[in-house]
């Protein structure tokens, strides 16, 4: 065993073993080290921002994009931001314990199902350090231990935030390694860590499609992952095209490079004539290229004739690929040929129309006359989130505290034999 | 392509199609579905047995056990019995479309989280033939296609109620490829199915240890995971003794060879002195073979050392560990070390202590004065099962129809955009 296995092991065993410490504890004990931690990050404020500035100097010296730094910075706004973010956490409902269904059988037993954490979470993320404290806190406060993996560029910072959540770990009564940080910078532990499954319930990556790639691949244990968001807008006959436009535009522009921006707009072509030069000229305006099929680059001069490929595409940019289609029917095949699983919408006044694309179209989040931009916890009223699945399994959508556990049966009898 | 990849995938495809079909049909015709099937099982009683006894011709040729030609075989009785577990599947309430949760957010938007199906399940299966029925039926009840892949001893049963399960989809405006058994007896179509996750949304594999093992290893998709059970019983020192030797011998007894049978028993050292000796005989009566800690060794005459290995063995058969623990902590430490997550129960009249236990257990049903051998989907009153997962991630245990399912979120709103 070398180094790096030994440590990869340390770490996740020492992980089962807090995880099985914090499946008994209290609620209240999770939220108070949540307020501990608030505390912490307002007294330690300069020393974060200190350790902050050892990041942001070698980012610098590395010549990491502006955007990139600007991720990685931690102000004193954004460190109040996190005690925020922090307070909203606690303000969820304890989910363990909570009793999900609860049946008397007629031989006397009483079979409850009960909400457990799921144990051990492996976290694989990005540079902004913000979400250290986010997913940590939303781990631990469903029971789980949780061992972090940020970006190398936030290891100063990380280490930083890591060192105050154990102090208030234990300042808590919670163990020491709830909250356990990777501290070397080889990539190679991930791997190590990717095949821990008999002590790491599931690893959830943040990040770009090739991390995910990567570790969907490689690991043992169950995966949430969060791929591609190829979103739809579809514009019904029944549409009003003052709403749809609305809801065009600000599925694409709102923020074009998020996951649940559109990326490809269908039409009815009953409605096509009126309302794609309309449309058109709105998105141009905000400087979005259009790829038309050839009936919308007939209706719509700046287009450019769309290719196979720009159907399915996740721009993440201002590119919007566009179609005009016969009907709902067609819609929602296209959209379960080329879409992603993520989110879709349709713009239209008649329910039944609605009816048949919420119930056709197979992705996490289909929306009636909203944005695809609402596919979101917090949005969803679901608190924090630490991603958005585009799986099916055990989570699909905005993943919350509740995707965070499991179950187990409690069952309580008098004596009770099978006969 | 080869020809073996070429017919997997077509299967694949073809169940895809389906269960995008399927997701839009109502409970009724799936209903009506599982009603034609109990009518052509009595219509076509002597066809399949017909069929059987081609498979049990073979199965004598190559000389398999009795054991293994009592389970392949089909009767008129066991042909009802099929019927009667389709009437207990459509008895059960339809999960599809059921509203999980709803939320009405500050900005209008109605934000429902609706049950749907997984998709496409591929189950694996040894050679019952009434498993090719149940599991179709609890499959396509909860609005999936599935491709079913039987025990090759059990080819021309199964071929001959695939058929009819078909001819029953066709007169009840089902997709035909609704269910589809994989008809080669080449094992490699396997590997070649596992791959297909962009078509496969789980695969649930029953059998052996190193067939789920395969499954795990090969599979893109995810799978649900039926491993071992080394279920234990602790007895506490506040344990009525008459109850406890009651649980014991069944749990281990009432049918030694299958996953909930307990394979070790704890004893609270307060207890063990009077208790043990009891147990023991009425183990050793029973043709039990005991294999005991030093201190159990010293009370009971007919154990024999137990090897480390001993605990945590999955015996399957007439065998029982037997170690002597401190206290509840104890029994709750080792059963954590050398259990597997499957089914564990405490005797003791003391409800902190039967409290503490379940807290701290990590198993998916957790006992208390109640025989292991109760982690059953039929006991449980989840209806029929497809298996009994291991896994902590989507399904725990028993996994019934509502196990067979996901959700999505249906979000209606009134021309919403994100600010």
């Amino acid at each position: 065993m070398n180094d790096l296995t030994r440590y990869a092991r340390t770490l996740a065993e020492q992980a089962r073993d807090a995880s099985r410490e914090l499946a008994t504890t209290t609620g209240e004990s999770r939220d108070e080290w949540l307020g501990r931690i608030a505390e912490l990050l307002e007294m330690r404020t300069d020393e974060l921002i200190s350790a902050n500035q050892q990041d942001l100097e070698l980012a610098r010296e590395q010549g990491l994009s502006s955007a990139s730094i600007d991720r990685l910075e931690l102000t004193a706004e954004r460190i109040g931001g996190m005690s925020s973010a922090l307070a909203e956490i606690a303000n969820l409902s304890d989910p363990i314990g909570e009793v999900i269904s609860s049946r008397d059988r007629p031989n006397g037993l009483s079979v409850q199902q009960v909400r457990v954490p799921l144990g051990v979470v492996f976290f694989i993320y990005e540079s902004r350090p913000n979400v250290t404290v986010d997913a940590a806190a939303l781990c631990v406060k469903g029971g789980n231990a949780v061992i972090l993996r940020g970006g190398k560029e936030a290891l100063h910072s990380n280490q930083a935030l890591s060192r105050l959540l154990v102090e208030a770990a234990l300042a808590s009564d919670l163990p020491a390694h709830a909250v356990q940080l990777v501290e070397t910078a080889d990539r190679a532990v991930v791997g190590e860590l990717l095949v821990l499954d008999e002590f790491i319930d599931v690893t959830i990556p943040r990040g770009g499609k090739s991390l995910i790639e990567r570790v969907a691949s490689e690991a043992k244990m169950p995966v949430i992952k969060h791929f591609d968001g190829v979103c739809h807008v579809f514009v019904d006959v029944a549409a009003d095209p003052q709403m749809a436009q609305e809801i065009v535009v600000n599925s694409k522009c709102q923020r074009p490079g998020v996951c649940n921006a559109a990326e490809s707009l269908l039409v009815h072509a009953g409605i096509a004539g009126t309302f794609l030069p309309n449309v058109a000229s709105a998105l141009v305006e905000r400087g979005v290229s259009l790829r038309g099929c050839a009936a919308t680059c007939e209706l719509v001069e700046a287009a450019e004739v769309a290719t196979e490929e720009d159907f399915g595409t996740e721009y993440l940019d201002l590119v919007l690929s566009v179609r005009v289609v016969e009907d709902v029917v067609a819609a929602i095949e296209h959209i379960n040929a080329y879409g992603s699983r993520h989110t879709d919408a349709i713009v239209t006044a008649d329910p039944e129309t609605a009816r048949r694309f919420t119930g056709a179209v197979d992705s996490s989040a289909v929306m009636v006359n909203a944005s695809t931009r609402f596919n979101d916890g917090g949005e969803f009223g679901l608190g924090a989130e630490i991603g958005i699945s585009t799986d099916k399994f055990h989570a699909r959508g905005p993943c919350g505290l509740r995707e965070l556990t499991s179950y187990k049966y409690v069952v309580e009898g008098t004596g009770q034999i099978r006969e």
